[in-house]
C-alpha cells in the first residue's frame, strides 16, 4: 500500500490522474441549439448551405454592371438606365440588363448580372429612368459573394468547443437548430465523518454541519457539470465502500468530502486500493492547503479523497478536479487558462512558507489611491469567515521560501 | 424629436440610462442555499449562531489547563493526570480537573476548564493514568474559541452579494438553508425585420434566418437572467408597438433586434417617443460596430433598438445592456471589472480608425513562439465566419486614430 509518506507534487499528482484517464468519451446526444449555452460540441458542426446563399448588398444604394461604371468620376459621370428597385426579403426580379442599374437597399439582393453597388451619395437621379453615377466601382465593390461568408460542408464549430453566445446565433443563421453535444459529466459527492451533520440539523456538542457537500455541490455546477450529492456516512469501511460501488454506476466523478483523521484517510486509501483498478495513484500532496488529498482511478472513474477544511478543499479542486472535469467534458479550449482572472496587485505584508511545498494564500483585493493590494487572510480557525471575505488566492511556488510585503504578486481571483 | 444628428458617445449614451433607471428594486424570494449560485442576496444574510459553538482543538494532543504546563520543558516536564479522551463528534464530557489532560483529536470538543492543546509530538505517556508534557502550552494555543470564526447576529453574506460555491458552503455550514435572493431580470427579445425567418425556415430569395435572438438568448443567458423570445415581427408600426406593450407586462428590459433600414430604425425610435415617459434618451452613439444603437426609458423599463449586425449586437451588449441587467440585477460587486478576461497580446496588423468614434475590432488571439498576438478579423460580410472564430476584441479609443503592427494591446476575451 502507498503509505502517507509517498508524497509528490501537486503538478505529478495531477499527471498521474490525467493520464489515469480513459480514452472513450462520454455520451451525447442532439440538443436544441438555442439551451446549448456551455455546452460542449461532441463532433464538427458542419454548415448544410452557403451564406449568403445570393450575392446582397452591404449599403443602400445602386446595383450595377462595374464595367459600365468604368473610368466614371464627377466631371464625367456615367449615365445607366434605372430598371426598378429592389426590396428587402423580396427576390431580385429579372436579370440585370448592360448599362441599367436598380435601386438597393443594404441586404438586397443582388439580380443576376449586377457585381457591384454604388453608394447613394455618388449617384444624382436625374428623372425617373436615367441615373448620373459620379464614381467607378470595382467588380465585388459593397458586394457580399454567394458563400462568402460561409460555404456549404464548411466546419464552423470543431469538436471539443464549447458553446458561447455567438456560436448559438451562428448555428441559427446556417439553420442548424440542434448540436451534438456530450452529456455533462455527473460527480458523486459523498460526504464521511461521524461528526458531520447535515445543514438543517442543529449540531449536539462536538458535531459540525456538512459544508463541503455544499461547497463542491456550488464548485461542481459552476463547471457546468451535474452535482450528486449522496449524503453524509459514518466512518466505517463497509458504509463507505458501498456508497463509492454504487456511485460508480451512475457518475464520471466521485468526490469524498471529511474524513479529517488520519485513520479514516487511511481508509479511504485502503477503499480504493481494494476496490479495482489501477485503484489508488497518490496518497498526500505537497501543496498547503490541500496536504492531504487522495487520488485513485478505479475502472475508469477517477476517485479523490478530499481533504477537511473548506479553503483546502477549494484549492484542490481548482487544481486537480477542475482539470479533469473538462478533460471528461470533452472541452478544446485553447484560451481556457488565459480566461482565468487574475490581477496584478502588492501584497501588504510578508508570507512566509516552506520551500518543498506550494502554497495558496487566500486574499482580500483592496484598491487604494496607488493601486491594487493583495491582503492575506491567514487564520487558523476560519472555517467560514476566510471562505466568504476573500477575494482570491496568491500562489507560493514550490521551491520558494516566501513573498516580501510590498513585492508584486498575481491574485488569481475567484469567479 | 431626436434626430439621428443626435449622435452621442457611449459613456454619455450608457449614463443616460443608468441615470434613467428607476431606484426601486426587482421582487425577491427565499430559495434553498444549494441552488442559489450566481444569485444575488436581496438583503444581508446573517449568522444565527455562534461558530464554531464550541472551543475545538486544530490539533491531535491533549488537553489542558495552559497554566498547568507553565515552564514544562524537555529538562523539566510537567507531569499532569489522563482523564480520559474525547471523540469527534461527541461531548467533551466532565470538566477538566486541575492538573488533568485529556486526549483530544483534531475537530474534538475541549471540555470545560481547558484553555489549551498540546500536540502529541511534546507529550511522553508515562502509563495509563500519567503523561509528562515536555513544551508550554499559552492559553488558546492550538484552540479555536467559541464564535471565534463567526459570531451570532454578525453579516456574513452582504445584500447585493453574488453567491459563489464558498458562499454556499458557508451558509450551510452556519445552517442557514435558504437565503433571500432577487428574481433573475426577464428579457424581452423581439425579432424585426420583413426579410427575417426562424432558424428552421429555409429562406426564400432575398430573406436571412433570425440571428440575432439567438445570439441575444444566449447573451442574457449568460448573464444569469431570463431570455423570452417574442418571435419575428414585420416592420410595421402598429405590430411592433403591440409587442412592445405586451412585454412590458411580464420583462425588466425590452430588445429590438432587426430594422437594419435607416426607416425602421426611425419607426423604433417613434415608438419608443410615443409609447410613453420619458421615452427615447439617445438616437444614435459613436461606436462601431454599433453605430445606429437607439436607447429609451419608458416606464421605467429600458428599450434599446439594436443594430442589425451581430457583431453590433454583442458589442451594444457588451457595453451598455450587460451594466443595466448588472443594476437591474441588484449586484453590487466592486471587482466585476476585474474579473472579465484581459489578455496582454502584440497586434499584427496596422488598424486604421476614425477619431471621434470608439471601435471594437473583433481578433483570433494566437500563441506564437515569441508571445500572444492579435490578429484583427476585419471583414465586410462577416455574418458567422467573423463571429464563431474570433477570441475576442480590441478597443480602439474615441480619439485615436488607429494602431500599429506590433503595438501591445489588451485583448478583452470572450467568456
Amino acid at each position: 500500500m502507498l503509505g502517507r509518506e509517498n508524497i509528490i507534487t501537486a503538478e505529478e499528482a495531477l499527471d498521474l490522474v490525467i493520464r489515469g484517464l480513459p480514452e472513450r468519451s462520454i455520451p451525447s446526444a442532439a440538443i436544441p441549439v438555442y439551451e446549448a449555452l456551455g455546452r460542449i460540441c461532441a463532433d464538427d458542426v458542419v454548415a448544410g448551405e452557403d451564406l449568403p446563399p445570393f450575392p446582397r448588398s452591404t449599403v443602400d444604394g445602386y446595383a450595377v454592371h462595374a464595367a459600365d461604371t468604368f473610368s466614371a468620376s464627377d466631371t464625367m459621370p456615367a449615365y445607366l438606365n434605372l430598371a426598378g428597385e429592389i426590396f428587402m426579403g423580396r427576390p431580385a426580379g429579372p436579370d440585370l440588363p448592360r448599362s441599367g442599374a436598380v435601386k438597393i437597399p443594404t441586404g438586397g439582393m443582388l439580380p443576376a448580372g449586377a457585381d457591384a453597388v454604388v453608394m447613394f451619395e455618388h449617384v444624382q437621379p436625374l428623372d425617373d429612368a436615367l441615373i448620373e453615377v459620379m464614381k467607378a466601382a470595382g467588380p465585388g465593390e459593397n458586394v457580399i459573394r454567394r458563400a462568402e461568408d460561409v460555404s456549404r460542408n464548411e466546419i464552423i464549430l470543431k469538436q471539443g468547443h464549447r458553446m458561447r453566445p455567438q456560436d448559438i446565433g451562428a448555428c441559427a443563421g446556417l439553420g442548424i437548430t440542434h448540436i451534438p453535444a456530450y452529456r455533462k459529466p455527473a460527480v458523486a459527492i459523498i460526504s464521511t465523518g461521524d461528526e458531520i451533520v447535515p445543514p438543517e440539523t442543529l449540531p449536539g456538542p462536538g458535531q459540525i454541519r456538512d459544508i463541503n457537500s455544499y461547497l463542491l455541490h456550488g464548485l461542481v455546477a459552476d463547471e457546468g457539470c451535474v452535482p450528486v450529492r449522496r449524503g453524509i456516512f459514518r466512518d466505517d469501511y463497509r458504509e463507505i465502500r458501498k456508497v463509492i460501488e454504487e456511485s460508480m454506476h451512475e457518475s464520471d466523478v466521485i468526490l469524498l468530502s471529511g474524513g479529517t483523521s488520519v485513520g479514516t484517510k487511511d481508509m479511504i486509501a485502503g477503499i480504493i486500493l481494494d476496490i479495482g483498478k489501477p485503484g489508488l495513484l497518490f496518497h498526500g500532496v505537497s501543496l498547503k492547503p490541500g496536504k492531504p488529498l487522495i487520488g485513485g482511478i478505479v475502472e475508469g472513474i477517477p476517485l479523490f479523497g478530499l481533504p477537511g477544511h473548506p479553503a483546502a478543499v477549494e484549492v484542490c479542486f481548482d487544481l486537480f478536479i477542475r482539470p479533469v472535469l473538462g478533460r471528461l467534458a470533452g472541452r478544446k479550449d485553447r484560451l481556457e487558462r488565459m480566461r482565468e482572472p487574475v490581477v496584478a496587485a502588492r501584497l501588504s505584508k510578508n508570507i512566509a512558507s516552506t520551500p518543498g511545498r506550494e502554497e495558496h494564500i487566500r486574499v482580500i483585493v483592496e484598491e487604494r489611491d496607488d493601486g491594487l493590494w493583495a491582503i492575506p487572510v491567514i487564520s487558523k480557525s476560519g472555517l467560514i469567515a476566510t471562505l466568504v471575505r476573500t477575494d482570491g488566492t496568491v500562489v507560493v511556488p514550490l521551491h520558494t521560501s516566501g513573498i516580501q510585503q510590498g513585492d508584486k504578486v498575481e491574485v488569481r481571483l475567484f469567479r
